[in-house]
C-alpha cells in the first residue's frame, strides 16, 4: 500500500520556460529509459520476487522513489510549457522564428494535455509497458536494472548538457545522482547475490552439463572469408563467470537446409504447394 | 553486407510436433527476450558504436549469429506445427479433447502464417522495435545484452524444461551453451572497457563533481513509518564502482507541493481553472 | 449496411495552407480524441447492443455521422499540405526560414502518404484501435462516448484556436456544434437508461450487498500523515447515485505483507530462490 | 513523493490456485479497464490540473490508492499461478485434460515472469499509456475518469461472476466496493464543478456563439431512406446542459464532392496524376 | 458523407454458437489480413487520390462496402459467443473438457465486451491503424489493395474450412467471393492505368536515367559460396515492366567498412568513445 | 546461416551532414515502406515458403541483401547527424534559426541513440513487427512484395527528391535501381506462379464453385442513389483472373437487422439488457 504528502522528493524550478526542453525532459517520462518505466519495472520486479523476501522490499522500496521522479518530471514539463504559444499567430508574435517553436514540440503536449506532461516519450510515442522487464529471476531482473539505469544516467546526462537553465541543471543533478545511486545498488544487489561467479550464467539454476557444452565459452565467427572476428578478452582467458575458458573459432553450418513438408490440403496455400 | 548458405546453424529436428510447444517456441523468436531483439540489437549497437572498432566488429559478427537462431526457430514452430489441425472436427477427430490444441495455438500461426512462425510472442503480440537498446553509449549497451543474454538464457531453460521432445532438447541446448556464452562475452567486454569501477556510474564522462553529490550513494528509504528498508551490501561499505561509500537514510521531501499557473485563456480548460 | 454519395457533410475550404496546421489537424483524425475513435467506437457499441434495439439504431446512426467526419477533416489535411515543400531547397526558397516548416510536419504525410492525411495523430502515432471502448454494458457505454465527446470538442476548441483561416474556423464551428450535441445526446441516453440514480453504479444489475459495502462510498485517504485529503463535495452528504452516504477515513492496510512461495525447481529462478 | 509499507490495503487469499482465474485477473491489471489505467491517469491528472488545488490534491490520493490496488492484483495472480504446470507431462500428470491448462494461461506469465504478474492485459497484450486520458481540462478528465470506473466495475463483476473461490470473491468484493465509491467520488466532483448545466458543453470556456449553432443541439440523421433515426430523449426536450432545445432532422450534404489539386511533380505519384 | 440502413449486406445466421470459431472470425475484423484495414485503407486512398477522380470514386465505393463486412462478421462474432460460459463452473457443466472453451477463447471477449465482437484479431491484439497503406501514389495503393485481398481471402479460406457451420459457410462464401471480385477489381485498376509495362516500376513519373541502371535489372546473389541463387524467370529474359532485360550475378560489396567519427564531448558516451 | 564481411555493399557518402534529412532517412529504416520490414518479411517468408524449394532459396536471398541495406542506411542517418547540436546554445549559436534543427528532428535520435539511427520511423515511431506479411501462400506473399516495393521505391524517389548531396543522391540512386529490380523479381515470380490466370484468385485452392458465385465478379455499387459509381476496367469485360465477367450492379441490403439475445444474467450488463 501507498502514501502520498503531495510534495516533491527534491524542487523543481524552471527559470525560463523552454517548450522545446520540455519535449525533450518527456523521453525521461516515457521514454524506454525513463521514470515509468523503472518504476512499474521494479513495482512487477518486487511482486514476483520469490525467496529471500529482502529483495522484494528492496525493489519496491526503490519503486516508491521511482514514482516521486514522474511527478519531479512531470512538474517540470509543466512549468516549461507555461507560456508555450497555443496558435502559430502567437508563435510568430513571440519570437521572429515563432512558429518553429509550435511545430518543435510535441503536439499532443498542447492538444491533448493543454500544455501538460504525458506518458510519452521525445517524439510523442506512448510508453508501452512491454518494457517492464520482471523474469521471475532475481539476477536477471538485477542485470535489466543496472542496464535501465544506466541508459537512464545517459539520458540525464543529455538533458544536463542540452539546457542552460540553473533550475533544471539542478533537478537534473539530482536525478543523476540517484541514477548512479541506483547502478551502484543493484550492482550490490548482484554481489549478494554471489557476485559473477556466483550469479552467472543466468539462470544459475540449470545444470550446465545439460547444455552443448562445447559452444558454451566458444566465441564463434560468423566473417564471410571463414576467419575470427576481432580478438579480446572475449576469446581467450578464463571466463568471467569462472566456470570455462574462451576459444575462438569460425563456424561452420551444422545443420542441412531446412525442409518443410508441402502445404496441408484446405491449409489456404496454393495448389503449386501441395 | 550479408551472405547465407541457407542451412542451418545448428541441426533442428522435432520427433513429435507438437502445436502448442510451437507456440511457446514463438516467444523465443518474438518475445522480448526473442532472437529478433538480440539480432536487431547488436546489429544497431554496432552501426552507431563510435569509438574503437573492435566492438562494432564483435557487435555484427553476433548480431550475425542470431539471424541464424532466428532461421532455426522458426523452422523449429513450422516443424512442430506439421498436422496440426485445420478445424475443431480434425482436431476432435485426432484427440479426445482435440479442440483444446486449435484453442491452445496461437491462432495467428494458422490463420495469418499457414502454419509457419511469426514475429510475434506466444500470446501472438507482435515484436516491437522500441525495445532494441543502442544507446550511442558502448557500456550502457554492453548492460543491455547481458541483460538481454540473461532473460534469453532463462527463456531458453523454461523452453527445454517444457518439452520432451529429444530433437527440441538438442536444439535447445545448444542455444543455452550460447547464450552462456553472449552473457560471460558482454561481461568480458565491459572488463576491456575498464571493469566495474572503470566503467560505473555510466556514462564515466560526465564529471561527477557536477552531480548532487550527497545523494550520489546513498540508500533512501521510502518507508510510510520513516524507517529505512532492508540492510544489505547496498546500504554500507565502499559502493561498487569505487568512487563513494554507501549509506542509508530515509527521506524526507526537499521540495514542495508543486503549484502551476492558471490555464491559459484560449486553452481549452474550463472557465473555473483561468 | 453502408452508403455514400462522396460528398462532405459541411464544406471544407482552405484559403491559405498551412502544413503546421495540418499536423495539428491529424490529432482530430487519428488521436485517441479524434474520429476515428468515435466512429469507431459507437460502430462496436452499436454491433454489441443487446436489450432495447434504439441504442442499437442511436449508435449506428452516429457512428455513420461520424465516418463523414473522418472524411472532411482527411480533406482539410491535404488542403493545408497543397504546396507543402518537398525538400528543403523548396523550403528555404519560399520562406526565410523555410526549414522549419519541413522540420515541423508529420514527416509521414509527406514521405508516406505524399501531402495526404493518414490515421495518425499529430505526432505521427497510428491510431491504436485498443481505444474503441465498447463494453457489452449499454450504461457504461454511454460514459464513455460523454468522455470521447468531452475531449473532443476540448482539442476541437485547441485547434479553432490555433488557426487564423476562416475556412478552418468555419469547419471547425460546425465540429463544435456537432461535438456539443453529441456530448448532450449521451447524457439524454444516461436520463433515459434512469438517470445518475438509476444507471449507477454501473453495472447496476450486481446485487450491493454482495459488496464490500462499509468501502462502497467512503472516501479514503492515504495522505502519509493519516490526514483525509481535501474535502469536498466528494467526502460527506449523500452519495450521487443516491444509494450512499458519503464519509471520510484515513486509509490503513488491511492486509499482510504478500508471501509468495518459493520458485518452483525447472522454473528458471536462480538456485537462490528455491 | 510517495511511501510504502509493504502490506496489502485489503487481504488477497487464494483457497484454490487456478491459472486460468489468474490469466483473466490479468485483465484487471493491465487492460484497458485495469489498475494501472486509473493510476497513471489520475497520477497524470493531477500533475497536469490547473485551477483549484483541491482536485490535484483529489486526484493524487486515489492515484496513490490505486497504486495498492495493482500490488493486491499482481499479489492474486502469483498466487493463483502457484503450482501452474511448467511442462505438458506436468500439466497431463495433474489433470485428465491437463495441457488445457498450459494452453489456457497466458503464456508469458509462465515463459518470461516465471508464473507471477505483468502489465498486460488477459491476452497477453501490454498496457499502453495512450489509455492515459488527461485533458488538462479537469471536466473533462472528470467524465473519462466516470467512464474508467463504470468500465472498472463491470470488469470486476465480470471477474466476481467467474470465480468460485471465496478468496478472490472477498478481494472481488472490495474492489467492487471501491469502484462505487470511485464513479460516485468522480460524478461529485463534476456536481462540485457545477453540475450537468454549468460544466457542459465541455469546455464550459468556448463561447457558444462561435459555434455553428444551429447544429448543437439537432439530432441528425443517417438513415439511407432519409428518415430520422429512432426518436428518444435526444431527439426533443429541452437539452441536458440547459443551453438548447433538441430538434431531429435528416442530414442534407452541404458540402461538394472534394477536389485535390494535381499531385506536385516529384511528389513520387505516378506520371498519370500530375 | 455515408448512410445507413441498420441491415446486413447478407444474411449471417449461426447454427450452433461455437465461442472458438468466434475467435477466430475476429482475425477477419482486426487482424491484418482483416475487414477494418480494407475498409479503412480504401478510405483514405480515396481521401488523398489526386488525378482522376474515377478512381477516388471507386475507392470510396469499395470501402463502404467493407464498413458492412465489418458489420456481418461483429454480427457472427457477438452470435457465436451466445451461450459462452461465463465461468469454469458453468464450462464445466456444459461441456465434459469444459473450461477449454473458457480458455481457447480471447478473453478480453468477454470480460471486456461482454461477449460481443473487439477490434482485435484472434489473439486479442488490437488492430493498428499503421496498416492503412495510402501512399499517394495511385498505383502503388493499388497493389497494396492486391496484397491485402489476396491474403484476405486466403483468411476468408482457412476460416471456411476451420467451421462446419452451415450459416457460417454461407456467409463466407459470401465474402470469399467478394474477395475474388475485388482481387480482379485492383487488378483492372492497374491495367486501367497502363498494366505492367506502363505502371511499373513504381513510380513511373522518376526518370530511369537518374538510377544506377547497373543494378535495375541484375539479380544479385548473397550466396557465401560466391554463387548465384537459383535460377528463374527473375534471372533472365525481358524484365515484367519491359524496360530491361534480367541479368544475375553474385554481388561484392563496393563500399567499405563505415567509420563513423568519435563520439562528441558531451553527448553521454563513454570517455573511451571520445 | 548467415555471415557477414563488415563491409558496405554500396558507399554511403555524405558531404554536408543533414540532420534533417536524418529524420527523413529513418523512414527508409523504420518506416511500413523500409528496409527492416522487406529483410524480415523475405525472412519469414522463406522460413515459411513450403513446396518448390526455388521460392525458399529466393527469398532467403534477396533478404540477406536487404540486411546490408539497413546497414546502409543506418549509416547515413549516422553520417548526417555528425555535427547536430546537443543543445539549444549550440543549435543557436550554428545557424540563425538554429533551434530549428533540434525542434525538427526526432529527438530520440539524440536523446536514446546518441546521434545514431534506430529502428523507427521518420516521426520517430518504432517499427512494429505485425508488418511482416507471411501468409503461408507463396502466390498471396509475391502480390505483398511487389506491394512492399512499390511503396519502397516511392519513399526512396521523395528522399532522393528531397536532398541536394550528392552522396546521398548517389546512394539513393543505388537502392531506387534495386527497388526497380525488386519490383520486377516478384512479378516474375508472379509469372512462374502462373501468371494472372494461374494464380488469382488467390489462393488458387479454393473451388470456385463453393464461392457465391453471383458475386465474384460483379462491380456492386453503394453511392446512397442508388445508382452504380464510375465504370472502368472493372465493370466489364472478361476479368483479369480470366475466369469471369465483369458485371455492375447497385447493392441492396439481402440481410435484416442483425438481432442479438439479451444479455445473460451475470454478464456485466445493465439490468434493463436482460
Amino acid at each position: 500500500m501507498f502514501y502520498t504528502d503531495g510534495k516533491l522528493q527534491y524542487p523543481v524550478r524552471v527559470e525560463k520556460p523552454d517548450p522545446l526542453f520540455a519535449r525533450a525532459l518527456q523521453q525521461a517520462i516515457g521514454g524506454i529509459e525513463g521514470e515509468i518505466r523503472v518504476a512499474m519495472q521494479y513495482f512487477f520486479q518486487a511482486c514476483g520476487a520469490r525467496g529471500n523476501p529482502k529483495f522484494r522490499d528492496l525493489l519496491m522500496n526503490t519503486a516508491t522513489e521511482e514514482l516521486g521522479h514522474i511527478e519531479m518530471l512531470a512538474t517540470a514539463v509543466a512549468l516549461n510549457l507555461e507560456g508555450a504559444p497555443l496558435s502559430e499567430k502567437e508563435a510568430v508574435a513571440a519570437d521572429p522564428v515563432g512558429s518553429m517553436v509550435l511545430g518543435g514540440i510535441n503536439m499532443k503536449n498542447l492538444l491533448s494535455a493543454g500544455l501538460s506532461a504525458m506518458p510519452v516519450d521525445s517524439d510523442g510515442v506512448p510508453f508501452d509497458m512491454s518494457h517492464i522487464y520482471a523474469s521471475g529471476n532475481i539476477a536477471a531482473d538485477m542485470t535489466a536494472n543496472v542496464a535501465a539505469e544506466s541508459t537512464g544516467r545517459v539520458l540525464a546526462v543529455r538533458l544536463y548538457n542540452m539546457t542552460n537553465d540553473p533550475g533544471m541543471k539542478d533537478m537534473l543533478s539530482f536525478l543523476i545522482a540517484r541514477d548512479t545511486m541506483h547502478q551502484n545498488q543493484w550492482l550490490a544487489a548482484l554481489e549478494e547475490l554471489g557476485g559473477p561467479q556466483g550469479v552467472f550464467p543466468i539462470p544459475n539454476s540449470f545444470p550446465q552439463e545439460k547444455e552443448k557444452q562445447e559452444f558454451s565459452y566458444a566465441f564463434l565467427g560468423f566473417q564471410s572469408d571463414g576467419t575470427n572476428p576481432i580478438a579480446g578478452r572475449w576469446s581467450e582467458g578464463q571466463s568471467v563467470d569462472g566456470k570455462g575458458k574462451f576459444t575462438a573459432t569460425p563456424m561452420q553450418p551444422l545443420g542441412q537446409k531446412p525442409v518443410l513438408g508441402q502445404a496441408k490440403p484446405g491449409s489456404g496455400a496454393q495448389t503449386e504447394q501441395m
